[in-house]
């Protein structure tokens, strides 16, 4: 039995933080742009950025600084090019929140299980919040990738020799953490986030099929993976 | 033998494309700062940076947006700070360009062993290279990291089951490549690139131990590798 988390809004608070920082950043061009203008701005900047920069935080800061520029006529001062930098520095070294339950739920399973940890997004920032998570020890292998499709999880799977059968992948993005591990014919268990970032939304229809299965919080977790061993799958 | 290589400066350019990303930047400022003391103040922004960014492109990109910040008083204009970004874009895209025999001696090599890439930096910058280089299916294994150190090393060979002593490393660096390869009692083949960045430069001494060998190119590493493998520790 071979059980993955993902990490943003899984494990720990991330969504809230990015748009707490584009508010920050949308009060200092208050003058230019409303809030919504500049949210649809940033998600075309990132959308067309995102085959360069990839996903995080830095990315995220880069792009802000653009969308800055662009809903400015490029005439925003360069000590608010500043305080854009300063929020995207402070959205990195945010405190690691865990949600409620992690620590229980994966101090238990680990204890029984080697745990995975799958999260995509950047090496560094990643590697320096699963550090302060206080969770680092607690996985057996910790995967950070730079996106989360069919064919990174048959690299993760091919590598730490797991049949995708006996593999459950735990997470709250539909696109990322359940479509294509139930593609692959691998069991996943969403854990709903409070918010979805706008680039991960994607419709839900699909989901509802062999291997999906669903756990309120991460309180559930345990019970839910309970659930799926006794359909079986264990003596796949 | 289970024999890894670096990437950036050792099988193709990267350092100069830094250098000339740096130097246009140069030419944008050079109404407030002399390039020199423009390298200065990025090399304190970047040392200052690195425990929130790491290596790579994107966080070189926002040192060089706040070195002009800083060096202008935030006086420099939006449409420079748009400049900058489309340079640190333009780094991020710039085509892989190998360096002399790196093709020749992966393939032959390739042929023999399963090769490991082990490189640090940018996980989304540093996939796309390596994607564009037509040389990832050359590689058994490919570990991007986000720092160079012993206990990387230590991680990287425990994950493949890797003896030290039956490892050789090949790369240009010698504080990330071969310093701490040495350190945890694995070999080292040294070649040299045409410049060092500036927080990669350390003290060469202490690497004239055993397990250190030096290549003058790529063109040369075969003949090395047999030559360490002929002083016994493939038997080892």
């Amino acid at each position: 039995m071979h059980i993955a988390f993902d990490a943003d809004d899984t494990l720990w608070h991330n969504e809230p933080l990015f748009d707490l920082t584009q508010e920050r950043v949308a009060e200092l061009l208050a003058d230019w742009v409303p809030a919504a203008e500049l949210g649809e701005k940033l998600n075309s900047t990132e959308r067309r950025n995102l085959r360069l920069f990839g996903y995080g935080a830095k990315g995220f800061t880069l792009a802000l600084v653009e969308t800055a520029l662009e809903v400015t006529g490029a005439k925003v001062p360069g000590r608010v090019i500043q305080q854009i930098l300063d929020a995207g520095k402070a959205l990195i070294e945010h405190p690691v929140e865990l949600l409620p339950g992690v620590r229980e739920t994966i101090d238990r399973l680990a204890a029984e299980h080697p745990l995975l940890l799958i999260t995509k997004g950047d090496l560094f920032h990643q590697e320096s919040k699963i550090a302060r998570s206080g969770l680092a020890d607690r996985f057996a292998e910790i995967e950070i990738v730079s996106e989360k499709d069919e064919e990174t999880y048959r690299r993760v799977l091919r590598r730490h020799e797991i049949d995708a059968e006996r593999f459950v992948m735990v997470g709250n993005s539909v696109k990322s953490d359940i479509l294509p591990v139930l593609a692959i014919g691998g069991n996943a268990v969403h854990v709903p986030y409070e918010s979805t970032w706008e680039l991960d939304k994607i419709d839900h229809r699909g989901a509802e099929e062999e291997g999906f299965f669903e756990a309120e919080t991460m309180f559930e977790v345990p019970r839910v993976l309970d659930e799926i061993a006794a359909l079986g799958w264990e003596s796949a």
